[in-house]
C-alpha cells in the first residue's frame, strides 16, 4: 500500500538519525531497542507528546523548528518536573512534502537543540502518510528520588506563580500566519516564539523546593490552571491586569480597543510553554531570587482560594472566560 | 487550527485511557509524565514503533485490531531482546474517522492485549489530524542485565531458524483486502494474523542463551535476514522449500502455477512478526525442546556463510530476488 518513498527509511536513519544517536544507549540506530542506564538517586521520568502539520504547527514552518518545537515541548513537561533531560525515541510521519532537504533540515533542528539541551536521540521509527505530517517523542530525564511536585498540592491562600511572558505562542501563531500588523522585528520575535518555545529546565528544578503545584502552560494559563485546581481541589483567581507581556505582546496590547478581550485571549491562547506554579507567599523571596540567578522573569498573576474552577478579574472586575483554552483535538 | 473536537482529548483520556494506566506509575494519566521504577539485575529497554492508516493497517479494520497491531508489533520488538513486557506510552493521532464508538474499540483492543500481555498504559498524548489515523507506541520492558542478544553474531556455519509460520501477514493483508480466492476459513485464519499478529515473548526469553543473532520479521525473511547478515558481516542463504506454511498459506500456494514465485511473496511480503535468528547448529537440539515446551513450531530455513548479503535457492535452484522485503517508508 506504501509508495516506493524517494527519501528511503533506512537512508534517513542511517544518515541523518544516527551521527544523533546516544554514545552508548542507542547501539547506532542498527538495533529495535535502546538500553537505558540506570543513575542511583534519581527516577526515569517518561513524557509524550505529538505534534501534528496544520494543528500544532505550521504547513509552511521551516521543518528544523518543527523538529525543535517537538523536542521543546516534551523537555518542557520534564521541566515541570524538574528533570535533568536524558534523552527522546523519535516518531516521524513523513508527508509527501518531506523529502531529502526537508529532513536533513529536521535533523540539523534535532542536533541543534540536541546540543542545547544535552540530550541524545535513543531511536525510534519513521513512517509514511499520504497526510499531514505528524511527530511524537517520548523524553527521558533524571528527576531525584526524592519526588517531583505535582498539580495536586495547591492550597487556598498560596500564590499562583508564571514564568516568562504569556501570550507570545499564541500571538506568535498570528504573526506566523500573517494575522497581525506589527513592525517586522515584532512580528518575527513572536513567530520565534511560537516556533521554539523554550523549556524552562533549570528554573523547574529550582523551584521544586518552594513549589506546591506545578505544570507548564500549553494549552492556555487559565485552562492550565484549572487543571492545577482540579487536581488539588481547590479554586484559584486571576488577576488579568498582572499577565506578564514581552515587549511585542506589549506592541500589540496597545493596539487593542477592548483591553480585558485581549488579556482574555493572551491568558487562553497557549503554546506559552512557561512554568505555572502556586507556592506559599513566604518563600516568594526565594522564588524571585532563583528566578533573578536565571535572568528569569517571574510574576505573581493570582491567588489559590477555596472552592472549585478559575475566575478571573480586570482591575477588580470579574471578566467571563467563555472559552478557557486551545483545545488540541 | 483545530476544529472542535467532538469526543475530545480529556474525555478520551479520563474515560477510556484513564482506567488502562498503571496502578502506580502513571498517576492516573492526570500529568504528564510517568515515573519508571528499577528492577535490580533488570535493564529497561525501549522501543517505538509507529503504524499509519492505508500504510500498515487498512481503512476499514476495526480500531480494536488496529490497537492490538500497535502494541503487538512493539511487543515483537521486544520479543526478539528476550524483555518481559512492563508497559507503554501512546500517541493517537485520531482522523476524522475515529469518533467516540471507535475510540472506545481502540481503547477495549488496548485493555484486551493489556491482559494478555501483562502490560500497563503509562502516559502519552492524543492528538487530532485531518490526514488518515496514525498511531505509535513506545513499549517497554525488562532485560536481565546479562545483556540481550543483537543482531551482529551470526558466523558462517551457524543455522537460520525462524519461529511460527511465513507469509500470513503477507496474505492476511491481501485476504483483509478481498484479494484473494480461498475459503472464508482461510481467508478469516489469514487476515486475522495480518490484523493481530502474536508476539513471541515466551520463546524470544528462551532463546537468549542460543542466538547468536535475532531480530522480529517486519520487513519480510529475506529483508531482515539481511539486516543480521549486514550486522554480523557476513551472508546467508535461504531454501525457500523449507518456509514453514500455515494451513491457510499451503491452500493458498496450491492454486500457485509457479510454486518459486509464490514462496519469494511469502519470504519477501512482510508483517510476520516472527523470530528469525541464527544458531550454532549444536544447540538445535535445545532450541526445539524449548520450542516444543511452548507448542511452538520452529525451522531451519538456511545457512550463515562466509561472504556478504542474503541468497535464495529453490530445490537447488538460485532464485533471483528481486524487492527483498516491504518499504514501509
Amino acid at each position: 500500500m506504501a509508495g516506493v518513498d524517494a527519501a528511503g527509511e533506512f537512508e534517513t536513519i542511517r544518515k541523518l538519525f544516527a551521527p544523533l544517536a546516544h554514545p552508548d544507549h542507542a547501539w547506532g540506530l542498527r538495533d529495535d531497542v535502546a538500553v537505558m542506564p540506570t543513575r542511583p538517586g534519581y527516577d526515569l521520568v517518561l513524557t509524550k507528546d505529538a505534534i501534528v502539520e496544520g494543528v500544532h504547527f505550521l504547513p509552511d514552518d521551516p521543518l528544523d523548528t518543527v523538529a525543535q518545537k517537538l523536542l521543546r515541548v516534551n523537555l518542557s513537561d520534564l521541566a515541570a518536573k524538574g528533570c535533568e533531560p536524558f534523552g527522546y525515541l523519535l516518531a516521524c510521519h513523513w508527508s509527501p512534502r518531506c523529502g531529502w532537504p526537508e529532513r536533513e533540515a529536521f535533523a540539523e533542528g534535532l542536533a541543534a537543540d540536541q546540543k542545547e539541551f544535552g540530550i541524545h536521540l535513543l531511536g525510534g521509527d519513521t513512517v509514511l502518510t499520504p497526510g499531514p505530517a505528524s511527530f511524537s517523542a517520548t523524553m527521558m530525564g533524571w528527576a531525584p528520588k526524592t519526588g517531583s511536585v505535582t498539580r495536586g498540592g495547591a492550597k487556598p491562600g498560596h500564590g499562583v506563580y508564571v514564568t516568562g511572558t504569556i501570550g507570545d505562542g499564541y500571538l506568535g501563531l498570528k504573526a506566523a500566519q500573517g494575522h497581525l500588523k506589527l513592525e517586522e522585528e515584532r512580528l518575527e520575535a513572536l513567530a520565534e516564539h511560537y516556533r521554539r518555545p523554550v523549556p524552562r529546565l533549570a528554573y523547574g528544578q529550582a523551584v521544586q523546593g518552594y513549589a506546591t503545584a506545578i505544570m507548564d502552560v500549553s494549552d492556555g494559563l487559565i485552562a492550565d490552571l484549572a487543571h492545577i485546581a482540579d487536581a488539588s481541589g481547590v479554586a484559584a483567581s486571576v488577576q488579568l491586569e498582572l499577565l506578564p507581556k514581552s515587549a511585542a505582546a506589549m506592541a500589540w496590547f496597545e493596539t487593542r480597543i477592548d483591553p480585558e478581550a485581549a488579556l482574555e485571549q493572551l491568558a487562553t491562547g497557549g503554546d506559552d510553554y512557561e512554568l505555572l506554579f502556586t507556592a506559599h507567599p513566604a518563600d516568594e523571596g526565594n522564588l524571585k531570587r532563583e528566578a533573578d540567578r536565571l535572568l528569569l522573569r517571574l510574576t505573581r498573576v493570582g491567588t489559590v482560594e477555596a472552592g472549585r474552577g478559575v475566575s478571573a478579574t480586570h482591575l477588580g472586575k470579574p471578566v467571563d472566560i467563555r472559552k478557557p483554552g486551545w483545545t488540541h483535538d
